[in-house]
């Protein structure tokens, strides 16, 4: 039944109904959470043996002979950009290994937009305003760097198959203070969407007012597919080169959710000219990235196909976990028109949407019932979402068992929500 | 003999004699290296250990229950925080640990008085102009960081006690463009002096004209003594405390020359109120740092007296070649007042002194001859030398038969560089 479609005595009663269940969860005490989006421990444990790939009697060269356990190198090992490119589907020479976080590296190279400019253009500091697009719901970290250099942010609208590109062309050819944009091109923080080719043209095929635009292109979730049948994107970085914009693109992946959050490696990706300039300014940073945490890595993928076969362990873990938490939803909102999710096939998130106006109510029924969420509006810039509707859920950390109560925990705070307002 | 007191003829004469010997070896076709400040190989290999303190059968949580396997956490495992506090002669409340790099951690730090500015202050990018005191001749990767940023450099001369404290508190104290101030307080880098307690007194007291300005003070060396008579510098985040200036300071240190150069854990120590800045930024900046990593060095060395234990058996490696150094200096340079040297204790560098106008020629003849010299003015902001005539020897990397042969290079060179001079 259509919530809307009932009178206001159905309503009541119905809210009456569901009251009584949600009081019972109250009781029960729970402390669940579905507000990180983070691998559980027995997930992370299949990566444990990378940790022995390397050891006090280990050749601890590189395969062109660089020393690991000295300084040297701020390209990353060669056999490291090898293998992140083949995940990213482009080329060694288009890519730099770093450290351990990707974050970082999206931090740092805004931050040389901000400081130095790039390519000769002056530096973000130089301007009253610049702006960044923002495709919303998106990730909540991108949008506090951003926010960090007092960069103005732009909410895009999200489509099936990727940010409205209409919109964005529009913005980005016609201003010139539109100096970046964020994307998650494959399962999307948080709606698990995947850009269409079509989407990853148009990207490329931008013709920006501002010489020093750049889509900052986060592949986070490259090789997360959770089922058989996988999405391959295609090399975006080749795309903006045959659409005479070479270095239009800045693209990021990382380990973290392949072997260790916060212990793995990352890269970026982007043309050789803009890999020079980055190469320039990481030599007065820093004495170069942990060459022995790549080693331990490559020895023990080899390639690109043994982090796809690597993937396919993790798929175990978290496939039913989506699946308990998708089921849930339509077992307990099919029909009622009290909000609408995504059915992601990898990633980390589910994206859900509530009548306009009740996401924070959702949160806070939730959390009263010791259910937590992560915060209404967390996805969206400057932690407003102007409809009050967007909730992400994250449902890799808790255990099946936990995911089921806590769903059933959600769908009746969107279901109490939705009367509630409903009734008005 | 000293040179100055020979006539023109007698040393037209020594400059024949020198010249042959110097042409003997050139036709030897050596090729050695004393630019290298890094550690050789066997040196590294007493650190290989460390790699096997962790592997997939471990017990990958820190003492406080953290799984060092994923995310969270900003400040670093707290038993390397103590690690590192007790080293730095200080408390745990006073340190972050962090990644790989300290150079890395100290560009962060300049890049946010760049951006954002400590503490309330106005960010560095507002002013025409700012400038950084920089004992010379220092660390030419300090310098770099400065120069990228724009920050104007000002020399500072280096007494046998530590800088010329009688100018900086002048500086300091009557300019409030004067934001920062480069120093190495142990075995600095070149000179191999360590601040005596009375300028490290005079520096936590200085009465800054800017109150944003900050002692950046890179504690490379604290741990490097070459000889079993160690020296032990007092805890300056509590002299600048107790002088009524508790923010005044950021201090560094790293592992990078205790275990493996590029991939060991380094720090940052400061004021709580200054730490509490830092973690308010890195919260926008990384995802963390690599946990994994700092619990295979806390495993390791268990505590401070473990890392000292450890630093022993570098010094087995590394005295034997400052000695071979010192000793050919001394025995070919001696008397002949064609330069001056230090004789460090510890640390990785010495420091030698021209006569004014002779580094650069000196480092032709060597580079002619086959030994390779950090280029001279290296040690200078800007790479200028004013007096151009300053070298740095780096000991460590070569074998000492090759440090034998280098140094008698090295010596001819001084002393026909010298004659020329005296030669007009």
């Amino acid at each position: 039944m259509f919530y809307t479609d009932l009178s206001k005595e159905e309503l009541e009663t119905l809210k009456s109904e569901l009251t009584l269940k949600y009081n019972d969860c109250k009781e029960k005490k729970l402390n669940l959470n579905m507000s990180r989006g983070k691998p559980a421990p027995d997930q992370v444990a299949v990566s444990f043996p990378v940790l022995n790939e390397i050891g006090m009697d280990s050749d601890l060269h590189a395969e062109d002979g660089t020393d690991c356990t000295n300084y040297g190198g701020l390209e990353g090992l060669s056999e490291a950009r090898k293998m992140f490119a083949d995940i990213l589907s482009t080329t060694s020479d288009n890519v730099l290994v770093m450290g351990n976080s990707s974050l970082n590296i999206m931090f740092d190279q805004v931050s040389r937009g901000f400081t130095h400019g790039y390519n000769g253009n002056k530096p973000w500091y130089t301007y009253n305003k610049i702006k960044f697009l923002c495709p919303v719901p998106g990730y909540d970290r991108h949008f506090k760097v951003t926010e960090h250099f007092g960069i103005e942010m732009v909410n895009i609208p999200m489509n099936e198959d990727g940010p409205d590109m209409d919109m964005v062309e529009e913005l980005v050819s016609s201003d010139d203070t539109v100096k970046g944009m964020w994307c998650v091109p494959k399962f999307s923080n948080p709606t698990g969407i995947t850009y269409s080719e079509k989407v990853i043209d148009r990207l490329a095929s931008l013709k920006p007012a501002a010489p020093d635009f750049r889509v900052f292109y986060d592949n986070a979730y490259c090789v997360h597919d959770l089922y058989e049948k996988t999405i391959e994107l295609p090399d975006i970085i080749k795309k903006c080169k045959d659409a005479g914009n070479p270095d239009l693109v800045f693209e990021f992946s990382s380990t973290s959710k392949i072997t260790f959050p916060g212990a793995g490696i990352a890269c970026i990706a982007s043309s050789e000219s803009n890999l020079k300039e980055i190469k320039d300014h990481l030599k007065v940073q820093t004495i170069g990235h942990d060459k022995l945490n790549q080693l331990r890595h490559v020895r023990y993928f080899k390639n690109a196909d043994g982090v796809r076969d690597h993937m396919k362990k993790h798929a175990l873990f978290i496939r039913p976990k989506f699946e308990v938490v998708l089921e849930g939803l339509e077992k307990e909102l099919a029909g009622t028109g009290a909000g609408k999710w995504t059915t992601p096939a990898g990633g980390y998130f589910i994206s859900f949407d509530t009548l306009p106006g009740c996401a924070s109510r959702v949160y806070e029924l939730c959390k009263d019932a010791g259910v937590v969420l992560t915060g209404a509006g967390a996805t969206f810039p400057y932690g407003k979402d102007p409809e009050n509707s967007n909730l992400r859920i994250a449902p890799t950390y808790p255990t099946v068992d936990e995911l089921k109560e806590a769903t059933y925990v959600f769908a009746l705070a969107v279901k109490i929500a939705c009367i509630e307002k409903l009734l008005g």
